[in-house]
């Protein structure tokens, strides 16, 4: 952990603040970087200083000691133990918790500490869309109100009010992932009207990774800027890695259930039934994840379009399901079985994730009847999630070339009702496999540009392997560039504020505040090589008598 | 360079073909990869081979013999020798040419060959815009209508013919970068009716790299994929630097000459004349330079509108002719003497990249007074180049938020009468140093597909520092799929054939065939870690139980 911390604050005059809230006693975090003064002429000008919306919870904290084996401060629990409409269970309610919970064999990978489940006590409506539908302004409302405001400026106080935020919330056009049983979580908020956030994913398979290493691309995860995880991990042990990376996770986490249940029926697609899904659906609430990706909209009647395709089927869910309904020759049973799924979430407030079984695995697929089609149905299950005040994100492609994206977007607009979309990607082509974080960044700035609210990452090593830490790295960068680009394009008052800031720098040699105000200040140091030329008023690019910029100030200042 | 060979053709089971001319003795080069075969049910499909642009010269010919110290084949001289309208001249014309070449202490860096320079005779019009106007198809515009149809599949012999290549010459909305002087060049073709190209930097600063160095970033560059190349070397040596450059460059090259002549007055704007500038001018076109880049639409006028920018001026070329202006209060010379500098390049078919002295250096500036006013005088310096059949090349932002890209494409063609279009990015935010080549492929993509015919690389230590090999390869790899999304999205019909292969044998578990195909094999087979799992029908990104494409084809197989 304390490299961790290290790196966290290296280079970076910058500190991690609190806002307090005006309706309820909450502490926003956010961080401040302390910028330079510019000198004209021998008189100094203060440049005062930005603050910059933050995703590292207590780890950016220098003044708080993190354990990962204590997991992070609980923050939400003060106010979810006052709540009213809800109850913290005596037991697990999910058989295969409490038989994991009961295995001595697991005590040596276990997280340490156990926190026993909350959920709505009967006949409670307890979602933040519930509540927002009655009127009701949160406290986690009310922090992404504030979070949103100043992640990106100091005078931006009433851009978004907490009652914007809960309209919002109340139409279904953007959601607030905050399952009751993850209290560790920085509330966060997805919508078109928003910052658009990124989410990035990890997670071992079979083959490879292990606890540790998955709890420490979590915790880098949120240090460099990601949004919200997912934990997609395949292999054994899915329980308690998950576990250990919700205690220890400040943003909100999402995973793919039905990964885990086709583990408990070792890997054999005809063996999983809905009792089995349904236990795992329980299991996960109780634990905290915060949203559900769930193919439930893909039908037995848009199979037949698979056939025509290049590349099939490409989302690991959409294949198993797929092959399911192939094997028994039924629905969907996740289709079948949606409203009860409904009905378990709400009770946690775990947020849906509709997943799109059958994004285009390939340029040549994008936009094709199969995709649009299981869209159509996509449409059809939010409006049933919402009768139970289920939050909505509806997944998106995929593959899909430049001049075919917009088209993705406003189809999902007008089939999806204004819930929130949440891509992958897209990549605008197929041949740069190594270099799938920017084939798809391109397609990701564009789609965020015309309204999707969240966009899940690619890592350089998409279609080759796992990512490592560094990859995470990378991919997260370049999703940050995909998603701050679509934040300037679509003209959020605020999101230019720290292009400007980092532009005066650079213009004014204020290298230290350049560097500060990076999205990763120890790539740009290490590249511009800071102990070799402090302070000296040009860099390696152009050399003293070749800077446009000195010069230029020349030719002003005459 | 026997470690250079092995680069190029690791992995790839490809290789290096000529296809000759029908109407020209050409031997056009091009890369084929055979494909392995699909097996379906115990039976083989063939999947044929694939032929892809290339751009590596003889560098990428394993039957070739290479040495950078005789330079690579000079495989226009043949024709060029038989051209009635030049000569080859007894001496150099340049005052500067001769100096270096009596000079005793450069023997030892000099390159050891030297060629006397091809010149026009007297009152011979011989560009290929001037060829083009007269009705004559030249072998560079065979040579262009063979690589562009074939570069990216077998069977669109028809799509680009030699004619439709001298139209779009005439009418200026296409430029063969063709110096009589670089005869070491594969001729090939900027216009937004063909492929997207991609342009990349390199050159040494007065603080680093060497004469050695900007060689083999040269030989990279064209291995990698790069279309041209500009040397932008402000140290010593340049005259030295950029002769070796030239004799081992098989993409025609360019330069800022302004940089040079501005080393020759020891980095003194004051004492740079048009007199100097001239020199410079001869001295490269007869080393062989393809293009030049010339600030000459800045104009007095314009100065008043930097002082309302947050970046001034970021073109070198541009802060060192507005310090000229505003020292000696006189006009820019450049734009005084554009007709005497189309008639020297004239004479050489040296192309004119007008350029664009005032872009915006972030995301602030963009699509202002000030880069909108110059880009008129570019308009009209246009048609004084076209009236001496120069061919021309108009250069573009730049920072320029997505919001605002489509504005640059659309005042160009208008003000610059179709002439094409090379921009520089444009980097959609300026909040990423260290990820730049990212930042800028989004806009470069965008700003590709809405009609710009040449991009211009950016690398991740742009704002930061000079970059190396491995940067040039970030760079060009990004700048790749910038060109490669915007070829799809534009329609291109050669365009998807090696995303529809790349994706059948991604889907197909044709491992060894996605390699081929990627635009980088090596890292793609690192990512993979080709060693560990040869043949196996998944990664270890999902592991045997979760692989879509695998399940997918079991469910249609059925």
């Amino acid at each position: 952990m304390k490299e961790i911390k290290e790196k966290c604050n290296s280079g970076k005059e910058s500190k991690k603040i609190y806002v307090k809230g005006n309706l309820y006693d909450i502490e926003v975090g956010m961080r401040e970087v302390e910028l330079t003064d510019t000198i004209v002429e021998g008189k100094r000008e203060s440049n005062g200083s930005l603050r910059l919306y933050d995703t590292s919870g207590a780890f950016g904290d220098e003044n708080i000691k993190t354990d990962i084996k204590n997991g992070l401060p609980r923050i939400r629990e003060k106010y979810l133990s006052e709540r009213k409409d809800i109850e913290k269970l005596k037991e697990f309610s999910s058989d295969y918790s409490k038989q994991r919970l009961n295995d001595k064999n697991l005590d040596e990978i276990r997280f340490s500490k156990t926190h026993l489940p909350y959920k709505a006590k009967p006949n409670c409506r307890i979602t933040q869309m519930a509540l927002a539908k009655r009127g009701i302004i949160t406290p986690e409302m009310e922090y992404v109100a504030i979070r949103e405001n100043m992640g990106m400026g100091k005078e931006l106080n009433t851009y978004i009010t907490p009652e914007f935020v809960r309209q919002q919330v109340a139409e279904g056009r953007a959601v607030i992932p905050a399952n009751v049983n993850h209290p560790e979580a920085e509330p966060m908020i997805i919508g078109s009207k928003f910052l658009v956030k990124i989410n990035t994913n990890i997670g071992n398979s079979a083959l490879s990774s292990d606890i540790e290493q998955e709890v420490d691309k979590a915790i880098y995860s949120s240090l460099w800027g990601g949004d919200t995880l997912m934990d997609l991990s395949t292999g054994k042990h899915i329980h308690e890695t998950r576990e250990w990376i919700i205690r220890n996770c400040p943003v909100p986490m999402g995973t793919v259930p039905l990964y885990q249940a086709l583990e408990k029926v070792e890997g054999k697609v005809e063996n999983l039934n809905w009792e089995i899904y349904k236990d795992t659906l329980i299991e996960q609430c109780e634990q905290g994840v915060d949203y559900f990706t769930i193919h439930a909209g893909l039908l037995q009647r848009y199979l037949e379009f698979i056939p025509k395709r290049l590349t099939g089927i490409v989302s690991r869910g959409g294949s198993i399901m797929a092959k399911w309904m192939s094997i028994h020759g039924k629905e969907n049973f996740l289709y079948e079985h949606f409203e009860e799924i409904c009905q378990i979430l709400a009770q946690y407030d775990v947020a849906v994730s509709i997943g799109d079984g059958l994004r285009p695995g390939s340029i040549a697929d994008a936009n094709d009847e199969a995709q649009f089609g299981e869209l159509e149905t996509m449409g059809e299950l939010t409006k049933v999630a919402w009768k139970y005040d289920v939050q909505v994100l509806i997944e998106g492609p995929g593959h899909v070339p430049m001049h075919k994206i917009k088209e993705n977007m406003d189809k999902q607009k007008q089939l999806c009702h204004n819930a929130p979309f949440y891509t992958l990607g897209p990549l605008t082509t197929d041949i740069a496999p190594g270099y799938d974080h920017i084939t798809s960044a391109i397609g990701a700035a564009m789609i965020g540009w015309f309204g999707t609210a969240m966009l899940c990452y690619v890592t350089p090593k998409e279609h080759l392997g796992l990512p490592n830490r560094e990859d995470v790295r990378n991919g997260i960068m370049a999703y940050k560039i995909a998603s701050h680009a679509a934040d300037i394009a679509k003209g959020h008052p605020a999101a230019m504020l720290r292009d400007n800031a980092i532009s005066k720098a650079r213009f004014e040699f204020r290298w230290k505040d350049q560097f500060n105000l990076s999205l990763d200040s120890e790539r740009a140091m290490e590249y511009y090589g800071a102990e070799k030329l402090k302070g000296t008023p040009y860099c390696t690019m152009c050399g003293p008598n070749f800077c446009a910029m000195r010069i230029s100030k020349e030719v002003t200042q005459k």
